[in-house]
């Protein structure tokens, strides 16, 4: 039964959880959050009416909660600051009650921390669930989740802010950048920043798609004269990831994530095993020894990925047997329609790749999930190493074995350009406008059905919750970077060969840019904000593939007969020089990432100036605690003293 | 004129500055620190009597420095801690009023710390001193020394502890590990890291060694046996670094400065500009642009490292022409005498190459010293990368154009033995025994001076100043280092074709930490301990070094005639396939690299145990103080109630 909440303030954004008793587990720190619950008109075409809960909060408390998860905001001297309650007043943009303040992204990420970490106070049972017991320290709405009490909770989208949003995002074709900032105070850090990468990239690549639009069109024919076009490749792909480090450091610290201190992390939702001590915070929790993961990995999770990629190579030998099928036909009766069917192997093969990455996806997330890591960043990181791995080599295997074992340049050039094409134009159906399709239908069943149970009284938000129970959720920015990490190799690797890459890519990204803003506005449930620094582990996968771009295209001008020609007599020496030019150029790409700063001259003088300012205010809280504390005791035994010396007074005079 | 100060306190270790005044001059914060006067017999052999003065300070006061610098002291529950003054009785083996808590080392930093950190209140001059001025808010004692009022100031010996450490040390030949925690207990741990390297490396040389003999004796005329040793040579340069780096964080966590937050740096004392504002303190400090420092380094600094590069390789290249001549004559009439005559050559360059490392070594520190570097860090940085740059190749470079252009692996071997050998023996003798002469012939003047200026009554703190006035500074580790790195290189890079090369160093680091460990404690003055988590930048360097030695050996193999023999047709596949192995091999130092954590896993445990405290105990104090405030609060009304009314009670008894 789905169960959601909504909030009865319209300024706090709506989440959900179980059961009301949940926010009274623990008595020491309550959530104090405002829980409402939503009636449904009973009606026959239902099953049990649904529990449905709205949950909101206070201003104030959401401010306190502000502080409590450590959020920084622009102090009024401009520097982002960790905000406290305290001196809220302090802050820019801070006016009267605060309203405003913090951005909807803000307001219920602060809620659902308050309800992940709600604790139960001590061993019982959930009322009316006699199975579902709660243990001291626990989280209470993840045990619920863990057992299936509470279906979901997530929060509800905006209806004025989403159509604001959607228009200055996608809604008017327009030449302007997207409206960064607004994505991030409604869908957060995480999201902000994939947009704000997927801008970059589309943009960085201007320039090789300009360059390439005439190597294609005048050299059609001529595969050598694109020794410089890898030059310029090999150089772009290092500086283009240097630069972006930069970029998201200034759109992280302007958004507060950058100097924000990680929190301690929790185990995951998943994370199972028997009742132990954690040595770091000595708390109870799930234990599970490392070497049995260890054994998981190596024993189970390392073989079925080897076992993967042989599938994934045989089903490439597969598709060159269908490729020289297909060329021996053409040879026969070369005409149109044995034309055509040159490029039909390359198509399957791009359809059977997609297909294959597909399932492995699910495959890799059941198995990491197998695994059982303690921490979401550890489960993160071997998920997309074993997607990363796969889809590699299922992608770029063919056009490695094409470059350098066939050496056939003609059929490299036209093998990637089908593959290029083919899962871009999957990709949008699958990603975006296939979910809608299924999306508007499910709308106009949900929209009649509200219409049948409650007759003609408008009851909107019962409607919007129905409607968005019913929306697929959003699993995360996974699958948007790696079909950037693809783009970026099929371009990087060898575009040189097919200069038109590049234009492709950037068509298909202008074309994604409204797909994905589309889909989070329209297809799926309104994603959780989770503040985000960097792109996390993608950095370092894109940095891979620009080292191995470096490598690759280095070879390929060695491959090229131009290079040859200036080395008639001795291939070796040619070898030779190419190797060590390709040496040069991985020092140099080293040294550049060391030489660069990750973060900009300015951002870093204001994170240095919060560190001593932090440092020296550590330094004096201790003494003017002391002194307040002083000046209390002087006070009152002042007081005490004139009492004592009145009172004498009197009885003397009295006596006397 | 020598100045130096001595403690009249036994536990607290001797160190120096000028003038007793100066440690009146901020008021707000004094140093606190018991100063005495040394006064030295007069007498006509000597010019002014010098004002020498000892500097002491009380155990408390020790210890509240403690807490001010931010040492980690081990606690009761056998982590390590930030030591406060307020707790001091939880630190473990803290007894009594903590006599012997801290060690010699760290007594002496808190007082140098305590004197440089002393700060001009308001403009004035120095009594005694009308030239000098003193700025507000600017280090007197660095302000003294950059005049020339303060001449020198350094900790002295403590002859007991020496005579302990010196004999447990190195006095007795044995086959045991050094006594590190005492070294570090009286030099610190910047020197006791060290001498854990030095050690470390020696052992982690040993297996190589041990398989080098063999190759000697047995493959003496065979170049060829060596591509297995190339390949043991290319692993085991990766794990050493990263193994080591686990056992630098162990030792600095027990030491207690792998925890130990960095204080903000200020500028370094040679530091020269215009008076601005430090944007990050918002104090007014000497500012300087940086454009200007970058010009001065790349109009000047580079052009001249360049130049003396062009000078190395012309040496080099003399030094071609002399082997040749030696040859020539050689081969007109082979003698004895012409055959000792074939190694002149290269003892003559190895000679030379040492006088020139030794010249740029000077002329590097200058310039580095004139780029005007704001922090001491960038300047070590900056040093140590001229100071590389130049040393391998002036060491490096012969080895290479023998090995990759004149590919003659005999004058390979030759040269690399004596460049090795005769480098080990100069540098024995210039860093140790050389100096250590010196100084003894000039004790003999010091002791004879002293005995005549007072007769026979016994002084004998005034004569150990004046003995140690006169040894020379130790400029710290950076020429060990640097000499340990260049041995490395000889190692990794070309122990294969030399094997007993690794034989040779291992004997060579043997010596050295007698003669190190002997230079420390006789030949130079005692130098300031600086808390050290890590080999710094030296780390970033072996690593290039090992980076460079895959690709080396890689090479030679490809090289060697053996592997050859393999590929009796085309030289090309063998290229490509030796460039390929060379490739994985990388790539596998990388993943190693990353894979292979830092810090012990037991260690990362402790640390996160910490940070995890500090947050709740951050949590926790504000409540706290709130609390403790409150109950102030009501004790005080509460006196207050009962007295009023006690006293309305006595007025209504008395009228009535």
């Amino acid at each position: 039964t789905p169960q959601e909440r909504e909030t009865d303030d319209e300024k706090n954004w709506p989440i959900a959880t179980e059961n009301v008793l949940d926010l009274r587990y623990d008595s020491n720190h309550r959530a104090e959050l405002l829980v409402d619950q939503l009636l449904f008109p009973a009606q026959d075409g239902q099953k049990s009416n649904p529990n449905v809960f709205v949950v909101g909060s206070t201003l104030q408390r959401l401010l306190k909660g502000a502080e409590d998860v450590g959020l920084f905001k622009e102090f009024q001297d401009g520097t982002m600051r960790g905000f406290t309650y305290a001196n809220r007043e302090s802050f820019k943009d801070f006016y009267g009650d605060g309203e405003g303040f913090l951005s909807d992204a803000e307001c219920q990420y602060i809620i659902k921390h308050e309800l992940d970490t709600l604790r139960a106070k001590n061993e019982e049972h959930v009322p009316g669930y006699p199975k579902v017991k709660l243990y001291p320290g626990k989280s209470v709405v993840r045990r619920l989740q863990s057992k299936g009490v509470l279906v979901q909770y997530f929060p509800l989208h905006n209806k004025e802010d989403l159509k604001r949003l959607s228009f200055s995002w996608y809604k008017k074709i327009k030449l302007s950048f997207q409206p960064l900032d607004d994505i991030r105070h409604y869908f957060g850090e995480g999201l902000a920043l994939y947009f704000g990468f997927l801008e970059y990239f589309t943009f960085a690549l201007v320039p090789m798609a300009l360059i390439g639009i005439p190597y294609y069109l005048f050299d059609w024919e001529d595969y050598d004269k694109y020794v410089l076009f890898a030059v310029f490749n090999l150089v772009w792909s290092t500086v283009f990831l240097e630069v972006w480090k930069r970029c998201s450091a200034t759109l992280a610290y302007g958004w507060g994530t950058l100097s924000r201190k990680k929190a301690f992390e929790e185990p995951r939702a998943g994370f199972h095993g028997a009742l132990g001590f954690n040595p770091i915070t000595g708390r109870e929790e799930p234990v599970y020894p490392s070497s049995k993961r260890q054994l998981r990995i190596y024993l189970v999770s390392v073989p079925f990925v080897l076992l993967c990629l042989y599938l994934s190579f045989y089903v490439m030998m597969v598709y060159f047997d269908m490729e020289n099928w297909a060329i021996s036909i053409y040879n026969e009766n070369p005409n149109f329609a044995t034309g055509i069917l040159l490029f039909v192997p390359s198509i399957i093969y791009a359809v059977v790749i997609e297909i294959m990455n597909l399932l492995y996806r699910y495959a890799a997330e059941f198995l990491t999930n197998w695994e059982n890591h303690r921490l979401e960043s550890s489960f993160q990181n071997h998920l997309v190493l074993k997607v990363l791995v796969f889809n590699f080599v299922n992608c770029f295997a063919s056009l490695f074995y094409i470059a350098f074992v066939m050496q056939d340049m003609v059929l490299l050039r036209q093998s990637l350009a089908t593959l290029l094409i083919t899962s871009q134009i999957l990709n949008q159906v699958m990603e975006a406008f296939l979910p809608y399709w299924l999306q508007r239908r499910r709308n106009k069943k949900v929209h009649k059905r509200m219409r049948r149970m409650m007759g003609d009284k408008e009851l909107p938000l019962l409607e919007q919750v129905q409607l968005e129970t019913e929306m697929n959720t959003y699993l995360g920015t996974f699958d948007d970077y790696l079909e950037q990490f693809l783009l970026f190799g099929y371009v990087s690797l060898f575009s040189c060969v097919y200069p038109l890459a590049a234009v492709l890519v950037v068509l298909n990204n202008i074309t994604e840019v409204y797909s994905d803003a589309f889909k989070m506005c329209h297809v799926f449930k309104r994603p959780y904000s989770e503040p985000a620094a960097n792109i996390g582990v993608w950095q370092l996968a894109f940095e891979t593939m620009s080292i191995i771009a470096v490598v690759t295209n280095c070879a390929l001008i060695g491959l090229s007969s131009q290079v040859k020609a200036y080395f008639p007599e001795s291939e070796t020496q040619m070898i030779l020089i190419v190797v060590a030019i390709e040496h040069v150029l991985l020092a140099f790409k080293f040294i550049l990432a060391f030489v660069i700063p990750d973060v900009p001259k300015h951002i870093q003088v204001k994170l240095a100036k919060l560190e001593f300012d932090s440092l020296e205010a550590l330094k004096k809280r201790v003494s003017t605690h002391f002194y307040v504390w002083n000046k209390i005791l002087i006070y009152c035994f002042a007081a005490n003293c004139l009492l004592f010396f009145f009172f004498f007074y009197i009885i003397l005079r009295l006596f006397h």
